[in-house]
């Protein structure tokens, strides 16, 4: 496939975690259009089936398409997890998900063979990053964290509670270190804000990786394989990423959350008008 | 309105906690038909738009109505609060919501006039039940606890991380001594199940109410003022109520969930298909 030399690339997640793999990915690729699309009328996908969450990936992939992608990144771990063949079947363009990069980072990461992910109820229920790490000849132990999420959400990413919560949950997958795990794989696009938290409780020899790094460097090697990478330019002017929003519930609320995962203002969001 | 000899109540609500309320309406009418909606595939609705809220509620309530629902119990705080002016112009079934009878048992149950609500995110946004409260002239404080509700279905429910998040809510609100509240009023369908969590740190003058037993006995007055309690057959033989549930998200989740929050067996579950 090749890329056309202004690549829009569509992101899309079910509301604003993604934004972590999106500023992942500017930081690497600044000069392309990106056009996100967080479908928060609809979130959390983390404790929804597979039916669902791939009948609104779909949907959220069409829209992209519309608006003019050409290369595609479900920048979500649920969607990637229980959705990414269907999506895949649904689209003519190359798609790229965080599963296949966080698996490829974590195995490049673990000496032992070891990793411990942790996700979603949805993504763990669906052993995705388990069969990945396996193909890699890694063995996984999973676990759930359902509350990471709301607690991130509430804002409360170093806050006592969390640390507890937190502690309760890897408490069953670090207290018992026989199958000596040394690398902790951050399995959902929420848990990069929790990283500083996280690196408090993990015993110091657990390497933590995320994929949200990896699903960017994916991306970039995909984009600038086609020749695309506009780095020439570097160095003419600063390099202003393109960056384009659609938010299925309120724009307004999009922006209050989404600037704290992007790290950067959130502008131009557009509502997007659910037909049911 | 006159009701058929056999009425058929529908309930909605984005998922499980509604269920809350019909378990108070089986306890008072147990001789009637219920079909409970449960938008699952979409919840929660605590964080959301009202647009996107009254959009979802709508759409629910017309489903209720091709089913053979002839009054409308909106079993959701969050949906009472941000739609039911647009719910009942949707209908032409009578509406019953929660906020009106949870406003109207608190205001019995408060000698000093105060009285502190407690609710998600939207609820607490919309004001509702500081209106329904004002206009029969007591005071409120309101404040959002959105970390509950997914403690709830994390099934945390005595749990020492929930007791200390609800700590941390409620000592904002009763902190301070200086207004008198005397009632906490549970503005969401899900807090029920924290009741005896929130009895152990809420002060023990401060009379805890639910909207859940409120809305049921407003039901429980339409239906019968109706003369359609089928009491007669009372002792004739033992009452089994008519149940048929609907979920928009995995059925085979919503009878897991379903079954603690009703505190029956939940059987006859449908799963409905969302068109988009």
């Amino acid at each position: 496939m090749s890329y056309p030399k202004k690549t829009t690339i569509g992101l899309f997640d079910s509301g604003v975690g993604g934004l972590t793999v999106l500023r992942a990915l500017i930081d690497r690729i600044p000069d392309v259009n990106y056009l996100y699309f967080g479908d928060t009328a609809r979130l959390p996908y983390g404790s929804k089936s597979a039916e669902t969450v791939a009948h609104y990936a779909v949907g959220a992939i069409r829209y992209l398409e519309e608006q003019g992608a050409d290369l595609l990144v479900i920048a979500c771990n649920t969607a990637t997890a229980l959705a990414f063949k269907e999506i895949e079947a649904a689209t003519k363009f190359q798609v790229i998900g965080v599963v296949e990069p966080g698996a490829q980072a974590a195995t490049a990461a673990s000496t032992t063979r070891n990793v411990v992910v942790i996700g979603t109820e949805a993504t763990v229920g669906s052993h995705a990053y388990r069969v990945a790490l396996e193909t890699r000849g890694v063995s996984a132990r999973e676990k759930a964290c359902p509350l990471l999420v709301p607690l991130v959400e509430e804002g409360w990413v170093d806050h006592p509670v969390t640390e507890q919560v937190a502690q309760i949950y890897l408490s069953d997958v670090f207290g018992d270190q026989s199958d000596n795990a040394d690398v902790l794989l951050l399995g959902c696009t929420h848990y990069p804000l929790l990283r500083p938290l996280l690196r408090r409780i993990v015993p110091e020899h657990i390497e933590i990786v995320d994929s949200a790094e990896s699903t960017a460097e994916t991306v970039a090697a995909v984009v600038g394989k086609a020749g695309t990478r506009l780095s020439q330019e570097v160095g003419a002017r600063p390099l202003e990423p393109h960056l384009k929003f659609f938010a299925t519930d309120s724009a307004e609320k999009f922006i209050r959350m989404g600037s704290r995962f992007l790290g950067l203002p959130v502008k131009d969001v557009t509502h997007v008008g659910l037909k049911e």
